[in-house]
C-alpha cells in the first residue's frame, strides 16, 4: 500500500480485484472461529455515522468491530446530530475522525457522501451506502458468498431478477460480477428493467456484450423473454450493440440474485405478478446447481419454504458480512498486511478536473449540490472528449458538456467547432450551457490578443 | 442440559425450579464484586432487539454483559430497522442470530413474540418483555430480591397492591409466587382487580385455593375489604372456589409489592384515590418485617420519604438485576453449568397439535395473529378435552374448540356428541366455528365410506 | 481529597484551579498515546443519559471511556426513557447508578439538573449540558487548548465574538477566563451583547473591572466599538464600573473564540451581517498571534479557508475533550489520583438555606420548578442579606427577597424595616412576596408571645 497515505473503501473500485480475493482469504480466516480475534484491534474505535436508518448494516459492521476487540460509537439518529444545526459534513467526519475514532463507517442519503467523508477525514472512510451511488461492503459480501460456493467468479452465469431499475445493490453488484468476467441475465419485473446507464457502464468499463436473452425454463417465474437480457464478458471495451436477432438460450444457471420491490422509491406502481421463488421453481433442471441469493431483508419474493433449500444462501450473505468486514476493518486500520498492490487509481493521478468552472453535475442528488460551495467544489474526470462527458468525482454520474472554453482566450465554442478542437487539452474549459459558459466570465468572441492556445 | 440443545427464556416455566435456585446462588457470587467478572464472556456478543422502548430493561442487559466481558449490539427504534421495510420478525433473529451475535433479548409488543424469535433463532433468545404475555427477567429478579430478604420463599405472605389488572409484572410474579408456594393477598385498587384468567390459572396450574381476604391493620391504604383475596397454597391442582363464609384474617405480611397505575393502558380511568404507602402506613404493626417491593418506574404510589426506610427494597430489585442477568446470560452462553435439571416441559415432548387447521389463537394480540401464515402456522397444546380448551403455543392464551372433527372422516361435531367422544385423540382436529370447520374442508355429514376413526 | 466521598462535576467550581492544572497535565499524558491506557477502567460502565439530544458531547464522552478500557450504556432517546412513565430524575439516577454503571454524564434540558443527579446518585456525575445552566467539561477543553497553545493562561487577551447572549459555552468560558485571571474582550453581534447577569457576575465573583473597549485593526468583523467591553482581571471582589471616559485600545489578541447564532433560541431575529472569520481578517497585525476557537459546530461564521491557517485550533479543541474527558473520568472514578486540595467549597459547609419555606427559584426553567416537591425543596445560598439576595443551589440564578421572617415569632417584615434587621441569622426566613409568607403561615402581626429572635 502507499506509504503512509491512509486507504478508504468509498467504491468497490477502491480494491483492486487481487486484493478482494486475498481479503476473501482473511475472511475465511476471521469465520473459521469469530470469537478468537478480540486482541487484533484492541484500543481501536470504529464510529459509525448513519445519516439514514440501516439497522442491519450497522449492526453488521459494529459486530465486526467487537469481534476484533475494538469499541464503537453509534451516531444513527440524523435528526439528533449536529447536522440540524446547520453543520457540515466536512466538520462532522473532521471532529469524529479527530480522535474520536479510528476509522468511519459513513451512510448518508446523498450520492456522493462517502467520497466527501474520505477526503475530509484523517481516517479511514467506509462506505455504508451513500444515496443511490454505492454500498461496496454488501457488494464484497455478495462475491465472498458466491466466491465461496462456486470456488470462483469467472465465466458463472449469474441471474439478476426482480426490480432492477431502483435496486443499488443490483446495480453494484452487476459491475462487481462484470469486473471478475462473470455472464449476467437480467429477469426483471416488466417495467423495472436495468437502467440503461448501468447497461451503458457495463459495456464501456467492462466490455460486457448485451444480448437478448431466452430463459425459458423457469416455472412461476415472472419477467421473462421480453426483457430479458444476457451480458457476457467480451472483448475490454467493446462497446456493446444488439446484434444478434436470435436471442442467446440461457440453459444453465449459477446463482439467482432475488431483489425486493423497492417500494419506498417507487411512485406508486403495483407490483402485482411480481416474480417469487417457490419450492417448484428450485425443481426445474436449468435451477439444479444454482444458489438463490438475496440482500435482505425479503418481503414475499421468497418463499419460505425455500429456506431450508441447501440451495439457498441468504442468510449465509448477512451471517458472511462480519468476516468480511473484519477482513476489511482490519487491513483498513494496517492491521493485517496485503502483499497485493492496490488499484492503478490509488497510486496514479486520478485526472481530476478542478478547475471546471461553471459545470455543475447533473445530479440532483449529488452531495455537491447541496453541500456549501465554500469547500466542496466540483470535481470531474474526463469520460470520453467527443462529445464530452465528465464523470463527477463523487457520485460518478456523467455530466455532458456541450461547450468547450480556452483558459488563456477565455473564448467558448461549440464542442464539435474546429475551434473547440484546437484548444489544448489542459487548457480546456467545459460548460453545459452558454450560459454557464458567459457566468464564468467567458464569450463567445473571446478575449482579444490571448488567443494562445 | 440437553446435550446440544440450546436454552433460552421466553418463559419462567422454561427454568426448572431448582435451576433458578442456582442461578440465585449464581448471582449473589456475581454481586459481591461485579467487575471481577470480564474475562467469562471475551468475544461474546449480545443483541437487544428492541421492537418497543424499554431503556431500563435494555441497560440492564447491556451492563450485565459489559460486566461479563462481552459487547453488544443495539436495535433499540423499531421504526428504523428492517421491520419498516416488511422484514418478519423470524428474518430479523435469523439474520442477527447468525454470526452478529451469540445471545439475543428481545422486546416485542406482540404476546408470544419471544417464543417465535427462540423458534427461528440459532442461538438463545431471552424475552424482554413480549406484549401482556411475559416479562420472566423482571420476575427472576424480583424473585431474587425477596429471597435475598426472607432467606426463603415458601410460605410467605405477600401483598400484591395496586392496580392487578394491567400490570404483566404483577401476573408474572403471581405465578412465580405461587410456584414458589408462596401465599398472595391481592389488594387491588378498586375496579383494577386481579383477571379472572390470572387467578383461574393460579388456581387450576398451581393448586392455590382463593379465600375472600380481611386486611384491617393498613392504615392509609386504598382498597381493602371488598375486593382483597387470599390465595395459598393447596393441594396442587385442586380446583379453588370461594368456599369460606368467614372472610382470612390477614394478619402478617412479609412483602407488599406495589404497582404503578398503568395508565397508557386505561381508558381514562380517573385513579383517585389509588394506593399509595406512606411513612404512616410503615408504621403498622402488620408491616413490622415486610419488604416495601416495586417494579419502577413508580410515579407518586411510594412516598419519597419511605425511600430511606430499611424496608424499601424497590432500588435493590433493579440493582439485583445486573447480577442475576448475569447469571442467566452466563448460563445460557454455557459459561456456567448448574447441575439441576431443566424443566420436565425442556425434555419431553410438549404435546404440540401442529396441526389443527383454520382454528385461529383467539387472542388478537398474539404474534401469530399479524405474522405471515405462510411462516407461522399456529400451535397449541391440549389443556381440557371436555369441553375442548386450548392454549397458545405462542401467547399462552386459552381458546376453546366447539367443534371437534376427524380427521379420517373429515366429519365435524359439538364437541359434546357422543360422535365427537369417539374420534381417537391423535385423529382429532378442533374448531372455534362451524365456518371455521367448512373452510377447512370438514362437513357435518362427513365423507362416506371414511369414518374408520 | 474528602475521605470516601465522591466527587461529582456539576459546575466548573467543583475542581479547584491547581486540580484542573493537574487534569491539563493528565491529559497531555493521554493524548501521548491515545489507545494505550485501556486496562486504566477495565471493568468500569459509564452511562449517558441524554434527556436532550447532543451527539458530539455524547460520542467524545463515549470515545474517551472506551479509549479507558471501560465500557458504555448509552439512554440516548429522551421519548424512550421511563421519564415518559412520569418518573422523576432523581429516581432514574438512583436506579441506572445502582449497579447499571459506575459514572454518570447527564445532559437535560432543565438549568441545575445536574445537580438533583449527583444528589441522588451513589456514583459520580458529569454534568454533560444542564439548560442554560453550565457545561462544564466543553469549558475544560477550551481551557486545555489554551493553555498548550500559549503555555499559560493568566493575562492572557481573549476576545469573545457573535452571539454572546445566547450562548451557554461562551458564558461558561467567560466566568473560567476569570477565574484564570485571563482579560476578556466582548464583541457581540449587535442587538447579542453579553447578559448583565453575566457581567455582573464577573464583576462580583472574580473582581473584573469593566471598561469600553475599542478594537480597531479588524477588518471585516461585524461588530465593534459600539458593543466591545474589555474585562480585566483586577482586585478580587472590586465591584466593576464604568468609570473610563476614554475606552480600552485592545491592541493585541491571544485568541478570538468565535460562536454561532444560536438561532434555535432566536425569536426569528435576523442575523444578517453576523460577524464573520475571513482570511482578510486574520492578516490584520492585531491577530498576528491569536488562536481561532470555536465550540463547533460552525455554520459559516468561520471561512473554510481559514481551517487550514495554523492559528486555527477548532478542531483541535474537539480532538483535545477526548484525553481531557478521560483525565477526568480517571479522575472521578479514583483511577488517577490528583496531589492537589479540592475546591474549599468541597471540604466546607456551603452555608446552604435548607428551609426556605414558601421561597421557590424566580427561574422558570429551574429543575425545581418541575420536579415533584415531594422529594426537592428549593434550596439556596445567601449572597448578600441587603437587599436579600439567594443564590438556587440548583440552577445558580439569583432570587431576590422582598421581606424576611423570624421562624420564631413567625412574624414578617418589609427586608429594611428595623425589625428585619433585629431577626437573628440562623432564625430568618426569606419571601419574595407577602402571598408567600403568608401562604407560609407568617403573618404580618407575628404570633402573640414567641417573639424571641
Amino acid at each position: 500500500m502507499g506509504e503512509g497515505r491512509k486507504r478508504d473503501l468509498v467504491s468497490i473500485d477502491d480494491l483492486s480485484t487481487e486484493e478482494i480475493m486475498e481479503l476473501f482469504r482473511h475472511a475465511d480466516g476471521f469465520r473459521a472461529d469469530l470469537r478468537a480475534w478480540t486482541h487484533l484491534c484492541q484500543g481501536t474505535i470504529m464510529a459509525t455515522l448513519f445519516f439514514e436508518a440501516s439497522t442491519r448494516t450497522r449492526l453488521s459492521f459494529e459486530s465486526a468491530m467487537l469481534r476484533l476487540g475494538g469499541g464503537k460509537v453509534t451516531a444513527a439518529e440524523a435528526s439528533s446530530t449536529s447536522q440540524s444545526k446547520g453543520e457540515s459534513l466536512a466538520d462532522t467526519v473532521r471532529v469524529v475522525g479527530g480522535g474520536y475514532a479510528d476509522i468511519l463507517v459513513v451512510r448518508h442519503p446523498r450520492d456522493g457522501a462517502a467520497r466527501v467523508a474520505a477526503k475530509f477525514a484523517s481516517v479511514p472512510v467506509i462506505n455504508g451506502g451513500d444515496g443511490a451511488h454505492e454500498h461496496p461492503t454488501q457488494t464484497l459480501c455478495d462475491l465472498y458468498t458466491l466466491w465461496r460456493e462456486k470456488g470462483k467468479l469467472e465465466g458463472l452465469d449469474v441471474v439478476l431478477c426482480g426490480d432492477l431499475r431502483y435496486s443499488r445493490t443490483i446495480h453494484s453488484f452487476a459491475y462487481a460480477l462484470a469486473r471478475f468476467k462473470a455472464n449476467i441475465v437480467t429477469l426483471p419485473y416488466p417495467g423495472f428493467e436495468m437502467p440503461d446507464a448501468v447497461t451503458d457502464r457495463l459495456a464501456r468499463d467492462f466490455g460486457l456484450k448485451v444480448d437478448k436473452a431466452r430463459v425459458t425454463d423457469l416455472p412461476g417465474i415472472a419477467g421473462g423473454d421480453n426483457s430479458a437480457a444476457y451480458l457476457t464478458a467480451s472483448k475490454p471495451h467493446q462497446l456493446a450493440l444488439f446484434t444478434q436477432l436470435t436471442p442467446h438460450q440461457v440453459g444453465h444457471i449459477d446463482a439467482i440474485y432475488m431483489t425486493r420491490a423497492q417500494r419506498e422509491r417507487h411512485a406508486g406502481e403495483s407490483t402485482e405478478g411480481y416474480p417469487r421463488i417457490s419450492r417448484e421453481f428450485l425443481r426445474s433442471d436449468i435451477m439444479k446447481d444454482a444458489r438463490v441469493m438475496h440482500p435482505l431483508p425479503r418481503t414475499d419474493e421468497i418463499d419460505y419454504e425455500v429456506d431450508s433449500d441447501p440451495r439457498s444462501v441468504y442468510f449465509q450473505q448477512a451471517e458472511l458480512g462480519v468476516p468480511m468486514r473484519m477482513a476489511l476493518m482490519a487491513f483498513l486500520l494496517g492491521k493485517i498486511e496485503l502483499s497485493s498492490k492496490p488499484p492503478e487509481s490509488f497510486a496514479t493521478d486520478p485526472g481530476l478536473l478542478g478547475d471546471v468552472a461553471a459545470l455543475n453535475c447533473q445530479n440532483e442528488r449529488c452531495i455537491t449540490r447541496t453541500e456549501q460551495v465554500s469547500y466542496l467544489a466540483p470535481e470531474f474526470r474526463l469520460l470520453r472528449e467527443t462529445p464530452p462527458a465528465l464523470s463527477c468525482a463523487y457520485c460518478s454520474v456523467t455530466t455532458e458538456a456541450a461547450f468547450v472554453g480556452s483558459r488563456g482566450s477565455l473564448r467558448y465554442h461549440r464542442y464539435n467547432a474546429a475551434e473547440a478542437r484546437r484548444i489544448k487539452p489542459a487548457n480546456r474549459a467545459y460548460f453545459a450551457t452558454e450560459e454557464q459558459a458567459q457566468a464564468a466570465g467567458y464569450s463567445a468572441l473571446g478575449r482579444a490578443g490571448r488567443e494562445s492556445s
